[in-house]
């Protein structure tokens, strides 16, 4: 490996948790990748440090204007021993798409590759092995200027922190969720930020999430802004639609975020040749499809989950049972090839994969 | 004074800046507020203590999920020496608004303001006493649990920083702004978080704020997300047009922030006998008024700046001189009497104003 980046070591290795017992999100790795941003040096000084606290003003931009920005991706063990990425030029590249859109300076795709690969190598010890477990990536950037005006900062900081997270079904079954079709909040207007990862998206779904947990529901479904009509996305994750054989998503019309898993599944169809389409989707059309019994299946797509089937939507009270509440076949099919390639357990035609060593 | 929080004084208190060359939100004073939250707790440990860098593990929810909320009031320094608070009751109550949105766990109302007050005599030798300068107070909270997951943080830290602040004109003189009507980017939507002081608001602001100066304006007026055919605010203020000898602001829809200066706008104009109205404002309506020589005035209302009278405004090409670019009558009667409240100058026949011991 061509080793660009400064390593400083940590002193002291944390004890790795139970692999058989990780939760989300929760532990943190011994290392994390850095990277500075200052007018005069622009993005400067990429180094893999100890996992520690930030040492932040105050007045940092970010804790009061929110310029933060982030991405999420996963590193996954296969059974012989590799580890491997999931596409992560695709997480870089939307990184640099959602900087442009929230003011902040574009970085070096091939150095920020360059430096989560290190980061990766340095830390494969912490890519779990059991079944279905992976090491979260989670690159990010906030706003590190103290100033209360509000206009973009003249200082950045990008980091890399690692995860060990678990199998997101407790079981090889996937478990349909009930989805809880959103009527009064809205996620994201067009000509807003919703199409790009950025933080404030996320702590404005949060009173929406709760009420659909109130109501026993798993997620909420965005409508658009305008009309609350048609279909954005699920929680954080996209959501497609299987109807009398076609599957259909709703295209990227400028407020629905360009997910990774989303892309992969379209091209994943489009290699078997299963027709699909990204166009606008309306619920009355979903609701007349389900009262047809054209609707066969609903499933999510995001990082996390790979695929989520929905087994329930509740649309103003009109309840659509999805499938009987089981998982469909095109949904498990789907989850399968995906995770099966991440894993390194089938042959990726796709060149989705990159090996870490 | 009830002291009834702990105060622990830094040990070298720094130098004042040059009291005529004072930038906005550019230093910082000796002493902060300090207040935290956790599950088991709730809000506790209020404090008062030196201000320094907060130290908070990189997975902080508000680094990703945008989980952080602000106000902002301002501290005058009256002519005869006086330390006074203008209407801080109101932004307490709008910052639990603001959590109440965010899912973020409201705050004992009497007790931040009290917290706010001994910290403001602690400090009141920093409430500059040159024309048209004051003490900003910035109230803020963000989310400080380690954790990776989207939902509300079980962790916060709420704090108050000052930074004493230069007049926002240079002279006596109101100068008016000239104003670039947004029609590609939005700010908010009904059903979002547009009408509460959450940090992803400003920095979704950016980017149109940034086109706006490059074509030679110096603020965004932003519009409705549905029809982009009505008027919400400016920038970050609130917007007031005089048609015909009588006023009017866009009500407050749901995607608006409830401003403390608009309110006090509005009852000053009740107060004098002026009419006013809160209506849904277009901006054909406004066009035409302004073809028939109509459209008399037009201010926005902000703490920063308090009344900011717009000289110019641009809707699709179509430009509207106002007022021969100058400062309005009405304007400048309302400046002056907010302003002379603020600063003590005149009797407050509203109870606005709070003095500090």
């Amino acid at each position: 490996m061509n080793k660009v980046v400064e390593f400083m070591k940590a002193e002291k290795l944390k004890p790795k948790p139970d692999p058989t017992a990780l939760q989300f999100g929760k532990h943190f790795t011994d290392h994390m990748f850095v990277l500075d941003y200052s007018q005069d040096r622009g993005w400067h000084s990429p180094r893999i440090a100890p996992y520690e606290p930030l040492t932040l003003d105050p007045a940092s931009l970010v804790f009061h204007y929110g310029q933060a920005v982030f991405e999420g991706l996963k590193a996954y063990r296969s059974p012989d021993g590799r580890v491997l990425l999931f596409r992560p030029e695709q997480n870089v590249k939307r990184l640099n798409d959602t900087c442009k859109r929230m003011c902040i300076p574009p970085l070096d795709e091939e150095a920020v590759l360059e430096g989560l690969k290190q980061l990766i190598e340095i830390e494969q010890d912490w890519v779990p092995d059991q079944e279905g477990t992976a090491l979260y990536i989670r690159p990010f950037i906030v706003a590190t200027e103290p100033y209360l005006g509000v206009r973009p900062s003249n200082a950045y900081k990008f980091l890399i922190i690692l995860s060990p997270v678990g199998a997101y079904y407790s079981s090889e079954q996937l478990s349909p969720v009930k989805i809880y079709v959103e009527d009064e909040y809205v996620r994201a207007a067009k000509g807003g930020v919703g199409h790009v990862k950025t933080s404030g998206n996320y702590a404005a779904s949060l009173l929406a999430q709760k009420k659909a947990q109130e109501l026993g529901y798993d997620q909420v479904l965005w409508l658009d802004a305008k009309e609350k009509k048609y279909v954005e996305e699920v929680g954080s994750m996209n959501i497609f639609f299987k109807i009398n054989g076609e599957v259909i998503t709703p295209e990227l019309n400028g407020s629905i975020l360009k997910g990774i898993t989303r892309q992969s599944t379209l091209e994943l169809l489009d290699h078997w040749g299963i027709p699909v389409r990204e166009e606008r989707v309306s619920m009355i059309d979903l609701y007349q499809a389900y009262q047809k019994g054209e609707l066969e299946e609903v499933f999510g797509t995001g990082t996390a989950v790979v695929i989520s089937p929905v087994g329930e939507l509740n649309w103003n009270g009109r309840k659509m049972v999805i499938n009987q509440f089981k998982t469909g076949e095109l949904s498990y099919k789907i989850y399968d090839s995906i995770t099966n390639i991440q894993y390194g357990k089938q042959h990726d035609p796709f060149g989705w994969t990159v090996e870490i060593n």
